[in-house]
């Protein structure tokens, strides 16, 4: 299915993220992945909304609908290619001691971060597009994944 | 105002989201952030969500709330010391040719990369706890930033 990424200017207030969650629920648009954050000015923040489907007529209706809440500013689709587009994924691999240095050579592979070690455990920090992360979790595939926390997608466009 | 970090693994089904935001908004709850993604396994999402309050009557029972919903399996505070936290930011800074090495060295300190370049602005990608987001955007205060998007917070509890 055809992924489309929206980047939402909103005012920050409270229901705003309800509204908006509220638009692709209501038809039936289950969101792949979601962000939010304040911007470069605490007024406003910035929602990267990621969904999957094939029916453009539905998603422009959405689109129109988000534009004239009153708490959106903005709405802009990131198309790749004229955009950069990045998530944050945190792993937690179950290791056995003898097991812990692979899976390390894995992360330096990736220049992911490992950011915690227990016993019988390591954390994973990467950032990517979908397509590194992707093949970062397959590789790790064969470990025995406890535990993986994912921010979703957020993006800018390229140039000013 | 106290921070709170909730991490909600869901069943990954439309409506969901919709159902939890509500529950936060409803009660005048602002959602400082909110990031959604899926787990290890594709029929369940995790969600964290970060909220700044001093009502913990309020919180707790959102909480309740939230467990009792049949989409939500797990609902855990990650609590820091206990937890590893991070976030993903992109940053567009308007810089003039002759400013660029300047961005660009404060760049290598925080170890964040450049992830686009045009003729008058640079892009870039950090990841790191709230503290030191917070230290980089304030080195970069003094330039002109034209846009910035966070994922929000993700999160895991330490250990196994």
């Amino acid at each position: 299915m055809r992924k489309t990424v929206f980047s939402v200017l909103v005012d920050n207030t409270a229901g705003v993220l309800d509204r908006i969650v509220g638009l692709f629920s209501r038809r039936g648009y289950n969101i792949d992945s979601l962000t939010v954050g304040e911007t470069e000015d605490p007024k406003f923040s910035r929602m990267t909304i990621v969904v999957r489907g094939e029916d453009d007529d539905i998603l422009e209706q959405i689109e129109k609908q988000m534009a004239k809440l009153v708490d959106v500013r903005d709405v802009t689709e990131l198309k790749s290619g004229e955009s950069v587009c990045r998530e944050l994924i945190l792993v937690k691999v179950a290791v056995k001691p003898e097991e812990r240095h692979q899976v390390s050579a894995i992360a330096d592979i990736f220049r992911a971060k490992i950011v915690d070690v227990a016993v019988d455990s390591l954390m994973i920090e990467l950032t990517g597009d979908e397509g590194k992360l992707n093949a970062f979790l397959a590789l790790l595939s064969e470990y025995e994944i406890k535990s993986l926390a994912r921010t979703g997608i957020t993006g800018l466009s390229r140039g000013l």
